[in-house]
């Protein structure tokens, strides 16, 4: 039964769950099929999270790689197939602990960079699994900054061979999913030397263990890099090779190619190696980061609704902890951020589609801009979403620090994603770049890409609001982000300037101007998602009532990020004190409106019992019952007490001194 | 041998590495102690954490036990008491992986609760380990509200014992250390019943485990809560009573008794229980706060002037990644903290010496300045500094996401001294509503503590700073922080005033409030670090460089400070925004000058190698060679592949139809 606390939540809603969630998916259509694919994964036991919570790293990755296997029957049995419009929802509903990530990796990584005839050759076994593949780029010494590899491949003419070595312990693969103890093969990124010269870093097939028992193969020393905040169920890898051989013809050559005698010969353009990252990045946010900040939010508010601690008002009962306005603040901004980065996902997405099918047309023109605002997007919005979650956890107080309140997994799994696909901090400055020279460019009235032709504008100006509820229309605020976006652009871009003809260097320069050049580029992600998410709205249905709870969302949405960047906005007299004030009292008057709705909101993500996998977030709000159940199996209560024989009793029984 | 990429930075030190230490501890006959204490412990095979990293929850709980009877010995042998000069330094010693530090608050409570005569009994047996006790407040239902607490003692006449029962799930003991598997008694909390009537929550001492064999006694329910973020090695545990007869002499009575025939008599002052909380509160601060930000700040910076990572310069080699402004944006200003709060802590220290002697004289009128400031700093510096280790393991990258790095679990640990003794923004709500009350007085010309005289001065005014260098002077940025302190308590003192006088009830002007009340309680913990570190350096002798180095990492804390806050600073137009130029323009010239002694300023902390536990941090620097041996001892790699024999093998040996 349901707990009464949380079914009351559920009889005010003022919109149509069913129909939010349909939103959500993009129609009704889709809520279908993906809940078909859920039901399908999850009522099958080998899918099952019960136990993950008490699993040690070896039977986390051994769960993995069963459910991988697994799957390669159950898509079979199902019908779904790798191109089928089932696939995406299967990611999601497995929940991610699965083995053979990579080895789609290793499969891309050759379908975009290999020749036809090693496409020819290796897609086959990859798609039979008569090998298994990883993708070793990252080495001990070396992230971000491919350029910087260590690995080397030499050319040798006389056996047609390349001879692979780490040329020391900073040069060794390490972090490569699915390679530490899974993989036969991988494609290792190498610097390529012919005759001594060297020609820059190449893909190149190794085959890492035997195909016959699994054992390493000669030079080969590999192995897995031990444990993780989490990702227990993922072999990362470490990699040594020592003069390992592998024929020419290994080398994935679609841009370049060694012939037979040294000669080195590069074709067609490398650029779209920037497409697959940009893929990927954008495939992150959604798969990993926007349903693990769906999850937490869900978790963090059905438990605050259940949750009843001190009193509101003399006399009466405790209240739920979510009709206290310090509560309602942790919580209900990322509610909305959640709504907001949806809306930014699907805006990337149809970028992504409108310049891929320009792309394939050979225009590569669009590609500096979605590589500025896929690498931006992937900064900021899994910083925030990270930030995100650890505040949904906090706010559950001690529960929510126990593994099975499902938040610290989630926590410490999207902190990750702050690192990988692109250190973040580089990623901005990628965008600061992009951002600086298209400011150069439209002020010197050239064109430049739709998404930052308002920099071209030059307004000084003053915010025109005047009370607090002309803080509730869109184009006040919106115009408030392009501002201070524009502003820190510019103000940046004249620094630079600045040092450059003060006679500073270039590159000394931009180095000191990178806290400035960060900021730049998150105020310009900001205001693409305040804009974009306003427009959203716009564009919804009134009916349903759904078109009226996206707009209290986005107004918390864009007052919040406000209030979290006053200093931004009231720096050059844009926003006023007065104004700030305004600001605050409209964003804590929305706080008690979408309280109401926050139960149904956070239900519209239609997330499953068991894919949360939350003692406090289950629909039913058992809470107390669930924790108590649940602490029950865990190892602790079921070996007896190692310490009891050696430890406890000698020292109870006082024979302390013969331990 | 140490890697020349640190070496080269101890080099250039401007201070004395060994006199900033022997500060840090007080003076160089600390410093001295201290390092012999580490050195005992450290030499001692007992207390090793070399495999922690790879030990499941029931091996990480068996070592603590091992551990903390072992040090009984260890403490015989060393001639080390509980009272003697040495005991402060044998916690950070073993680094806080041991059991029974719930005996001890046991002990206490019992102490300070407990009547003569309960000391006299109970004290004696607990010192000499004839039983184990832990400390039964927290329930599923319950944290920080204590008067919430459900589980009941009900007073029975006849046999003149209390009836002790959880009545229902919400009321079990939940998360109490040491009580999941080790203690045999335990002081539980529980609402008291005598004829009918409610007397609210009292302790009374319960026996739950045989002293015999160690088997739950008649009516206890009792096991491990399971997982957590940390603490593995701590057996936080759940316990459920059920009719439990405890004899009358067991309620602890030092302020209250139960007759025999039922009456009931208080006696005495409770107040003086606040105090036991504040002793808590600020002992967590140095114990587990600010030594977690201090090894965090000692890896980071080690490892951020060994990695070297993609060029500053064209042509030159890759540059350490110490030198890029946004790395030492991330790293300096959590250096600054931790030397911050180090001068706070002492600060606090001194308060508490302080008031506890005049407690000691009867005089209670201290309590409430000591209360609200414990309270305050608990959660500002809890907070800041989780947030400041969450920035120095990013900042580590990939290899700051490895356990190995010892910077998660330095973070999932501190990450908890935000939610227990007391959860944060209830905290500072409680310094909120000490800061009202006496900004109240202060206005009416009333007497105020010592910590709030300054809320008495009105004025408006503007930041007279006219160039960056301005901003250096400690007087300029302290008055600046003071000015917003009044600010923010004003405006919410004037906000309650608002609500009320326009008929809102007092309890939900208040909740209305709350958020920026928070915000006040902030701004006056904040200015009261700034004030007493500025007071610290002026100080400081001048000599040996240190007096130099403290002003710079003072004023870098100010100005961070300042930036981070730029909203609340701008927002009256104390600060204008061309002095906020100013501000950054400041800041960021300071950065590259603090960098040259960031190895030094983390040398100071003085760890050991042991201590830091990090293959990131060590003080030779051999990062990678560290990483991979330590690797190599991870389970996943002893034990064979156990997915091998039965899902690699099938699926490659095209079998898997067989499965």
């Amino acid at each position: 039964s349901v707990n009464p606390d949380l079914a009351s939540e559920r009889q005010t809603a003022s919109f149509s769950v069913e129909k939010l969630t349909a939103w959500l998916d993009g129609g009704v259509e889709c809520t279908r099929m993906r809940r078909a694919v859920v039901d399908a994964i999850e009522s099958d036991p080998v899918f099952s999270r019960e136990n993950q919570y008490f699993q040690s790293q070896n039977e986390r990755y051994e769960a993995a790689v069963r459910k991988a296997v697994h799957l390669q029957r159950k898509m079979r049995e199902m019908g779904w197939t790798e191109n089928g419009p089932e696939f995406k929802y299967i990611y999601r509903a497995v929940s991610g602990d699965v083995a053979f990530l990579l080895h789609r990796v290793f499969m891309r990584s050759i379908s975009v960079l290999g020749s036809d005839k090693q496409i020819a050759k290796w897609i086959p076994l990859a798609t039979q699994y008569q090998l298994i593949g990883s993708y070793a780029q990252t080495e001990l010494g070396h992230g971000t900054y491919i350029q910087g590899l260590e690995t080397t491949a030499v050319y040798d003419t006389t056996t047609q061979e390349f001879i692979l070595n780490t040329p020391k312990i900073s040069a060794m693969k390490w972090w490569p999913g699915d390679m530490g103890r899974s993989s036969t093969h991988t494609v290792a990124f190498a610097q390529l030397y012919i005759h001594g010269k060297c020609y820059g870093v190449h893909p190149f097939i190794v085959q890492i263990r035997s195909l016959r028992d699994h054992s390493l193969c000669p030079g080969i020393i590999a192995g897995d890099i031990g444990p993780k905040m989490s990702f227990e169920h993922a072999d990362n890898g470490f990699l040594m090779l020592q003069n390992v051989r592998v024929p020419r013809e290994n080398m994935l050559s679609n841009f370049c190619e060694v012939q037979p005698d040294g000669t080195y010969t590069r074709r067609g353009s490398e650029q779209i190696n920037y497409l697959t990252m940009t893929t990927v990045r954008i495939a992150l946010i959604s798969d990993e980061v926007l349903v693990a900040l769906m999850k937490a939010c869900t978790i963090a508010i059905r438990y605050s609704v259940v949750r009843r601690q001190s009193k509101l008002k003399p006399g009466e009962e405790e209240a739920k902890i979510l009709d206290y306005q310090t509560q309602q603040e942790k919580l209900l901004p990322q509610l909305a951020a959640a709504y907001a980065f949806h809306t930014t996902n699907d805006y990337l997405q149809k970028l992504f589609d409108k310049s891929y099918s320009e792309i394939q047309k050979n225009n590569l023109e669009v590609l500096p801009e979605l590589h500025a605002l896929s690498s931006g997007f992937k900064a900021v919005i899994t910083q925030h979403c990270t930030s995100a979650v650890e505040i949904c956890l906090r706010a559950c107080g001690g529960h929510g620090y126990s593994l099975l309140s499902g938040l610290p997994s989630l926590y410490t799994k999207i902190l990750a994603s702050c690192i990988y696909e692109g250190e973040n901090t580089i990623l901005l400055l990628q965008t600061a770049r992009f951002l600086i020279k298209c400011f150069m460019a439209a002020r010197a009235g050239q064109p430049v890409p739709p998404s930052v032709t308002y920099l071209a504008t030059e307004k000084l100006g003053k915010c025109p609001a005047r009370n607090k509820l002309d803080f509730l229309s869109p184009d006040i605020y919106t115009e408030a982000y392009q501002h201070t976006a524009i502003r820190l652009t510019s103000s940046a871009a004249a620094k630079l300037q600045d040092l450059v003809q003060s006679g500073a260097k270039k590159h000394d320069a931009w180095n000191q101007c990178t806290v400035q050049l960060v900021q730049a580029a998150k105020a310009h992600c900001h205001y693409i998602t305040v804009k974009n998410f306003t427009e959203t709205v716009e564009k919804l249905e009134p009916r349903a009532g759904i078109q009226k709870i996206m707009k209290h969302l986005c107004d918390l949405f864009a007052l919040h990020g406000i209030i979290s960047n006053a200093g931004v906005f009231l720096h050059d007299g844009y926003i006023s004190g007065a104004q700030m004030d305004m600001v605050t009292a409209s964003y804590l008057d929305l706080l008690p409106v979408i309280r109401k709705d926050a139960v149904p909101l956070v239900d519209a993500f239609d997330f499953t019992d068991k894919s949360l996998n939350s003692a406090l977030g289950s629909y039913d709000g058992q809470v107390y019952q669930r924790l108590y159940e649940w602490a029950q199996k865990s190892p602790t209560n079921k070996q007896g007490n190692p310490a009891y024989e050696r430890y406890l009793k000698p020292l109870l029984h006082n024979t302390l001194s013969k331990l």
